[in-house]
């Protein structure tokens, strides 16, 4: 799998550089198994005051992120990488699953278009995105953290990324089940209340238990994974 | 509306304080509107490494969150307050709409745990978690980017937290509608594709229009809110 590109447009570039330097996506940084590009729109900006919005016409609460450095921005975008597509993190987008995670993961580069305020106006949107993504049904103050979601979701899948320390095969929603109930060493309940299986040493037992346990809780949860209504 | 306290339970406190810096939730922690508290389990861990994790029993890749830094750290919450629900950030869980956020705004205190690698012992979870909730149908590498999505989500809900600069009540899903397009200055393109009634000052004709655009985006994009299939 060829090393993953992410750039993500936004104008709180640091925040996206904060939150994706922590634990196994912070260490594929480090090591450079994924890339992770940041672009401002103010930094596009020819306005005197590098402003990126203004207020909506037609009146109402709120400012609307310009279409000048946005444009301005993808241009710059388009000159290092002349085949992107430009995907929207937005409420009106197509329900992020992990099918279409697991899809990403085969591209090489992933441009996010982050929003902020009442939103984008709409000129830019339909210039210019090629997708809209959502991640969920819910209204957050900007795109950055679905951003986040998104390359966190995608770098799993890089078998480097979370090298042996653990294993997005056993990921939930791979097979379209639940993961497995896990249990480890506690100096309060030593063993109390631990499955004996897993205490066996039987791996042909404690793998055929762990997969019939990941089917009885999917079963309970989310029985719409198994009959495939999600999709 | 009273002052919401969010506790976080995460071996990443910094990455959660950081992305909470941001915009309007930096905004509304730092005038105190909303108050984040963040607690890591390692400092209630009794081993003199500090350790929160180790390998699973019955084997297996990757890492479990132990039983007993995290029971001491809920132990020591409920000291605080006795009357706190845990939630546990988990794709087995209910997944995130935003009826749930607007109930979890008229709550006071929400406690948010985070996971990490394979997942949290299960005889933690089964003692002490009040319930799950997934923010969608992904996996991502641990609990904190969803509760930064819930914080913010909650957090707009609250009128001092949006102020005049934007209002929650035209987000999309309010009303189950999809927002309505958005138009604002533009020095390249001028008013050209704006549609006319936004430039005409008649606001009732406005408003009027922008009910019927965010029905009929909402329509093309996500009929399943208008008959109430989503729910």
């Amino acid at each position: 799998m060829a090393k993953i590109k992410f750039t993500v447009i936004t104008i709180f570039p640091q925040m996206v550089k904060d939150v994706m330097s922590y634990g196994v996506i912070g260490k594929a940084l480090e090591k450079d198994i994924i890339e992770l590009q940041v672009l401002n729109p103010r930094d596009f900006s020819k306005d005197k005051h590098q402003r990126v919005d203004d207020r909506p016409f037609g009146g109402g609460a709120g400012m609307v992120m310009m279409y000048d450095p946005l444009a301005e921005t993808v241009r710059h975008l388009r000159k290092q990488d002349g085949s992107i597509k430009l995907s929207y993190l937005s409420p009106h987008g197509k329900q992020l699953k992990q099918d279409s995670i697991n899809q990403m993961a085969q591209q090489q580069h992933i441009v996010l278009l982050c929003g902020r305020y009442e939103g984008i106006d709409q000129r830019f949107l339909d210039e210019f995105i090629d997708d809209e993504i959502s991640i969920g049904d819910y209204v957050i103050s900007g795109g950055e953290l679905a951003a986040a979601v998104i390359i966190d979701a995608v770098s799993r899948q890089i078998p480097e990324v979370l090298g042996d320390e653990e294993s997005a095969k056993t990921d939930s929603f791979m097979n379209n089940l639940l993961g497995t109930p896990q249990y480890t060493r506690s100096d309060e309940l030593k063993q109390e209340g631990v499955p004996e299986v897993l205490l066996s040493g039987n791996h042909a037992e404690i793998e055929k238990w762990r997969q019939q346990r990941s089917i009885s809780v999917t079963k309970t949860k989310r029985p719409d994974l198994l009959d495939g209504e999600s999709e």
